[in-house]
């Protein structure tokens, strides 16, 4: 099987991605590449890692270019995916990489993106219960944020096994790529170099409401969630802090149970050895995800870690392993657990 | 008046940094520097910044040496400030900015430290309730940790007011530096930069009976601590996030008064303005510490987040402040509130 | 004496150093603070690490708002401080930190900055043979591009020595901050940090008629330089790679005669002792130029390198310490040799 | 073809890197693993990034434990390949990824390495005349060293076509992985962040004659070079600033012509569209190199840039190269040209 395949917002830190790892696919064939004001330039002067498309040029993000393609992903600002989208027909598979259908309550949306609310669509996190059925054959995909994909990987096997209580508290700390690539003061080199700061600190981030909606689901009822995201200075990568009170009963050994059982059969999901801590450098440009945790007794509480690539298995990686899944294709086809390190 | 003032460890990131800032203190004139496995060595070999004491020459850390002044800083390993210290005389203010007389409670000390306990000198932080009474003309200090100063000055006016439960959540990014000079394969440049990971999880880092410590003084009851640290890729700098349930009847409104409140004539703690948040670049080489606080409605919690140099307030900053309110002088003499930055 | 200064573009790198270092100044008093389009903005929120000023409001860029103080620094956009200076008077000391007044040739301005030139100042790099005879007493003060002040200094001592042939090849590294404020995307935290690139190459760059300039005047014929300028994952800071063919005769310790020489009573100027190199590190922050400097007989060349600070003593630092020798102040006054490192 | 490969020294950067590589090589299996201090460790506690041998153990570097391979890599410390490949059989692919088979003249080996010349085997970079013949087939690689396989590719263009004189003067910046993973203090994270610092200034690096031989082998007369090496705050990557006087008669379109000419076939040296210059972030990972050259000629020089990664194209990438060439595969098997940006 080959499909074609068209990234639209192909100019941007996840359009790039996507189009790396689409490079090295060996059921894709790469097809139109589109971007609105940087439509007609040469690829190589926009993503010069590229080098194999350093002379294919920009289309505009039109439903003719889009068109003819088995599928398409949609990198777009959000609130734009929907307009393009219905014009693609139900029988092309289309992925979202943006937020536009990542959420289950339009007010959740409407508050968090004042915008009306254009619908939901299967959620592409496979190891999430029952994660996997909703995507295959699907003919839609939401990708998830990549703070919820880092937050909900490190806390669910807590709530799936009944260990934690309905109060999560989650610091994160994100490379500078996922602010993305449009030139703002605050995220120059200058500025973000020798600095840790935090933003939408008070539950303001926009990826809030995503993180309630997985851990919700998962443990059956209304999680609550104290999320606190900080700039780190570095280019990639998400570190997540993450915890919860442990209910009565729990002990190490259960919580470490919880964790071997929810990742054993995970291709990505990579529990490490006791003693042995997530870095997001041994993760650089790969789709594995590490996790640990720990039960502090003395606090009660459990806290659970997760190191990802915010580009890869937190949005490109993990739209193609989506697109794997939805296509019948082997899940892990075209995608790494090997980091680039040091 | 001017003192004389000996730096033992002077070769070490909290020695260099005392020495920067003590060539700057107009009462300040610098007597004896040692370190051990350094001594016979030029300092301009070893702190190549500190040009005006470049052809200094570095002695042996003994009571001989150390004699004669009326200042002593030991920036020592832990555990070996107290054999010093004793050989020094009632009449010198001794100033530990290690770890050894920083806690109260001795079975605390030997279940993180692991050796006896050398006792408990008067805290460096003047900042928290009382803390300037226990300082003013003693002849001993323990300068605190750089994560409890960031912890502590982040989270006391929320228990100082009653607003907090007694649980707090903490996770803190620190640069490099904290982790000192000693060269380990996990703090090369080479591991570290592009990289975040946590250490001592679940409440195995020494600094956390510290936080318990100051903040269960203020609470008027033991207040739990989980405690996470990471290591960010930067050279200086904790950003620490910190957050408590709110207690009943607590408001956005309540809780800006009491920070207000807390920190309004303190003249190196600074409540930014609303929408402002702190930036470990903001402070980079001054004293200062910023601090934000929300409350976050939705999940009932109180986020309080500072940002301070770990070298500077967090240690030879925090050590310097002490010393002029032991020798009487001004506190803010010799330190600035001024970064360096970008 | 204390003189009022007023800083016209003091929301960018350079006026923010210029005010960090003010602030620091015994002599001087800050008064008006200037920017065009954050007219209006407090200061606390476009550089928050300058505390003192945190609430001081930025007025427009005009002759009223700038007159009424003894000495004025102009911080602005290249052209634009011909304008604003002739309308100050000739007896207030205007510092300009821009390039409009630093070449001598009318036609090389032209040709690099494509706009009529607008005249040329006393040059403050009191370091150059003749420099500070320039500066005492001047009403007007052209400070140096940061690069040339890198290149000068590492380079002169073998020009006025005659030991170097009149041909130099230079590759510099700086910190990003040399690019300014002004948001682009190669500027991007993401694009720079954890890559080289370089920029202006094969003589493109502006600076690099004034480093002939310079260097032509010590070696009494014209000098020509090959100047690569390369951008370094940093903030701040310039490494300067400089080399020249040795003349006849020239031995190891001839060349380090002549740098002895040159630099014997330089406060500012530390020429390393044999075996050390500079680092930019080690000045970070402060007005200090670490040179050092090799002769490979092999290749036949005399390789000088210099680090220094671009913002302070290859901007800021350098303008204060001509501000000194205009007004008669001891040249170091309020100027600093030591580093904020690691 | 499959063939079994071990890696000798798998601890290291190179080590690991190689590892990276040939877990993606199609005809390859890995084999046995060997690390000196650190055999009988788990792979995963020493390359965390390795997740498919995260399991495998680290067995002793021993002519036994790397008999029965194909081919055998050795990433040792320089002077020890020889014992271990005189033991392993003239029919096995031995791929020396140190110095001790790179150089051809025996006083350059002991001048510089200060022990008796192993010999000298064909060397790894297909890309320079004559180079691939001498490595189709053959059972012996020497890989050449990071600074020489950029400087090489930089440069050899202009003297292959008779352009520039024969004295090289060079400047190059190094990410921190060059220097390895022995922890060195002057490598630590707090030191090199922030920092940009030279080394083995004034012809001493062990790289210089290696260069030396490169050029001149092409130029047909010996290359005199001056070689700077800088430290970079980055992981990875190296950024070659090479430059020669002209010969008579050069033109911006002479030496354009020569440098499409010289790379029009190559697979993995990219000349860059002229405007566009190199960046290390671009090649991240990957086994590219990018290319610029400028013609200067008001200096009358010749300025050629190359950006590769010293871990892939510079050490592994470079290997693996050469091994697919030496058993017939076509030669980019298992390498890509895609970096991993931003």
């Amino acid at each position: 099987m080959t499909v074609r395949a068209a990234v639209a917002g192909a100019s941007g830190y996840a359009g790039g991605e996507l189009l790396r790892l689409l490079l090295g696919h060996p059921e894709v064939e790469i097809g139109a590449l589109t971007g609105n004001s940087n439509a007609g330039q040469r690829l190589g002067a926009l993503q010069p890692h590229l080098l194999p498309l350093a002379d294919r040029l920009l289309e505009p993000t039109t439903a003719e270019v889009l068109a003819g393609h088995e599928v398409v992903f949609l990198a777009l600002p959000h609130g734009q995916s929907a307009a393009v989208a219905e014009r693609l027909g139900p029988d092309v598979l289309v992925i979202d990489v943006g937020a536009d259908f990542r959420l289950r309550d339009a007010s959740d949306w409407e508050r968090f993106y004042g915008s009306p609310h254009a619908g939901t669509w299967p959620y592409g996190l496979p190891e999430l219960p029952g994660g996997r059925a909703a995507l295959e054959g699907s003919k839609r995909v939401a990708v998830p944020g990549c703070y919820p994909t880092a937050v909900s990987l490190a806390l669910f096997p807590a709530y799936a096994a009944g260990l934690a209580e309905a109060e999560a508290v989650i610091v994160a700390a994100s490379g500078t790529s996922g602010a993305g690539k449009a030139p703002k003061p605050h995220l120059l080199g200058s500025e973000v170099m020798g600095s840790m700061s935090p933003y939408g600190v008070g539950g303001g981030h926009r990826h809030t409401p995503e993180m309630i909606q997985n851990l919700s689901a998962v443990a059956g009822e209304r999680v609550s969630v104290s999320f606190t995201p900080t700039l780190a200075p570095m280019p990639r990568g998400i570190l997540a802090t993450c915890s919860a009170k442990a209910g009565p009963g729990v002990t190490a050994e259960s919580v470490r149970a919880a964790y071997e059982k929810a990742f054993a059969d995970e291709p990505f999901v990579h529990l490490l050895p006791e003693g042995q801590w997530p870095a997001t450098a041994s993760v650089y440009g790969s789709n594995a995800v590490q996790v640990q945790v720990a039960y502090d007794a003395a606090a009660g509480r459990i806290i659970a870690i997760s190191a990802l690539d915010n580009l890869t298995k937190g949005t490109a990686g993990g739209a193609v392993q989506s697109m794997n899944l939805a296509l019948g294709l082997d899940e892990t086809t075209g995608l790494t657990t090997i980091g680039v390190a040091p």
